[in-house]
């Protein structure tokens, strides 16, 4: 990964910001600039030098891992430790203004950092900086996602093989889970859905131990994490006969689904997307079961910018991977979501996910 | 669980504190207080009144888990409605100081909130306070911890059984996870460690597709996650001929292990359990090669108060559950270490992990 080049990017629009330095502290993005995948860790970005904070149990592992900045193993925790550095380079290093990301830093850790460095060094929040920049994914990125969306389809038809009624949602994704570490994946990207009969109506239930009804609809929505990048789809399997107002449910957010993938476009605003899959819903008159957005975006995180969601205004952009996974939910009947990966192009966009939308009835 | 008990207590604490109502936000402490196990709400605990804020999509579950009180669907994030409702309701509550867990709130959010609330009501961070109430566990919690426990120590053997020279730790890792699953698990309470040969010497290592090679240490270190608790337990195996120095490292830690376990009764200060291990250790000369503390309270969270260290102070209480899980790791050689979950009591403590100590040799 091109750790250097983001950092220098970061330099850049921190200059921009008027910003000297900035303390990353979200371990994905710390991962994303430095590729440091330990739970311990800050990063501090300078206009000339990166230095990176973690404490002993992870001084093989970061000098290891650790690109592009000094890696300084110190006793305290790794917030302290980038404080106390910079209350004694600051000076040296030119850091007047020091921004922190504050939808991550905790109230916490901010008195903590303030009382570090004051007087001297004055701290201010920052939009979600890093975060921006891995909003557009480069073609490692890219190749990383589509490889992990791939793995993760694969899955699927693990699901569907260990389905049947009778069988515990917790079994299913029991079988899921055990093939996707066989293939190689380092695990979920989030706790696996597997929800039937009237529990498909949770449109963010787990797998529980209730066992799978001789009749309706069962979501499986699950990821994997392959080589750090997350995967997400969801199908919905009918088991039992289908009804023909089950038929029309599945076939609404189906088309619901479609239209939102044709209105995927570099420039297209991200509710324009949102809109196109609400339209759908509404004709049919079940827009007012579609209770969540359209999606999101996808990467070293489950859940990234850009949000594709009525009142957001964000334009896509080529290179962005994002999910679209419009969903009914009828409470005590039953649910139907179906979600891809895609990743947007200049004219249009690519589906991620290889696996077909046709209903499987079981 | 005793629900509304917990609140009850809470809020004598909080009159205790000058606190009119506490908002929390961090998720398990929600669980704890009220019974939410989805990923999106805030608790408004007031003096009189507790009102718990979701999301749409946690209509149904949120009504059929919370107890002790009232749900509110809100179209906003949970923080949001939260402080509304407050603001609305806040003068004929009596709520003039508001207290925030500052461990958790981020900087944004905490922005939000005064934004929200001023004038009229005053934000006060507040310590740990459910963290503080969830230290020592009640009787249920207890059972709970135990039956986690054991789940996790049975999949010991799965591990086990696949272990072997040439095997992927990933392998061992999907194996334990599988069974986990099986056996009713609702996940892994954190990432599985399976760390061979000289990778056994990164404390915080993950299963990675490296191949167990011929000779050398295998730590496992993995929990799974029962009705909400976790279990944590640590054991480790040696492939291949039994060097005297690998047999001294494996037999200093146990008896480290052993030290602590034997030091840990009601009223001892959690530094003093910390020490007995170290000076064990110590006069093995591995001491340099501890390089983490001894061990942590678990419960809701793989890793909660108190901190089982040097420099804390914390006097343990009948009903902690905590770690014992002394290791030694000797860079580019090995590592070995050893951990159980044990229950505080009045007079010692109770070993909650049955697996045997006797290492095991392959």
């Amino acid at each position: 990964m091109d750790h250097k080049g983001r950092q220098v990017r970061l330099q850049s629009v921190l200059a921009n910001s008027h910003l000297d330095a900035l303390l990353v502290t979200h371990l994905p993005n710390i991962r994303y600039l430095c590729g440091f995948t330990g739970s311990a860790g800050a990063l501090l970005v300078c206009q000339n030098r990166t230095v990176f904070f973690t404490d002993g149990r992870y001084k093989e592992q970061a000098r290891t891992e650790v690109q592009g900045a000094r890696v300084n193993i110190a006793r305290k925790p790794p917030l302290v430790a980038a404080a106390e550095w910079l209350k004694a380079n600051g000076k040296k290093l030119g850091v007047e203004v020091l921004g922190i990301e504050d939808r991550h830093l905790t109230v916490a850790d901010h008195s903590q950092l303030v009382n570090l460095l004051r007087p001297g060094i004055r701290i201010r929040n920052t939009p979600a900086l890093v975060e921006q920049a891995r909003m557009v994914k480069d073609s490692e990125e890219i190749r990383c996602l589509a490889a992990a969306a791939q793995l993760g389809s694969s899955l699927f038809d693990v699901a569907v093989k260990a389905l049947g009624p009778g069988v515990r949602e917790t079994d299913v994704a029991a079988e899921l889970e055990y093939v996707a570490r066989r293939k190689g994946a380092e695990g979920m990207s989030f706790e696996t859905i597997v929800t039937s009969g009237a529990r498909s109506a949770l449109p963010h239930g787990r797998a529980s131990t209730a066992k799978i009804p001789a009749n309706g609809f069962v979501i499986c929505d699950f990821g994997i994490i392959l080589a750090g990048y997350c995967s997400d789809m969801t199908r919905t399997l009918h088991v039992g006969r289908l009804s023909s107002d089950a038929q029309r449910m599945y076939d609404a957010v189906g088309e619901a689904q479609e239209a939102a993938i044709n209105r995927v476009s570099a420039g297209v605003r991200v509710d324009e997307v949102d809109r196109a899959a609400r339209q759908v819903l509404g004709r049919s008159g079940l827009g007012k079961y579609f209770t969540h957005s359209t999606g999101h975006g996808v990467g070293l995180e489950i859940h990234e910018m850009p949000r594709v969601a009525a009142g957001q205004h964000e334009p896509l952009l080529a290179g962005m991977v994002i999910t679209i996974e419009p969903g009914v939910y009828v409470p005590g009947v039953g649910g139907v979501r179906i979600e891809d990966m895609v990743l947007v192009t200049g004219d249009g966009c690519e589906v991620l996910t290889p696996t077909s939308k046709e209903i499987i009835k079981l």
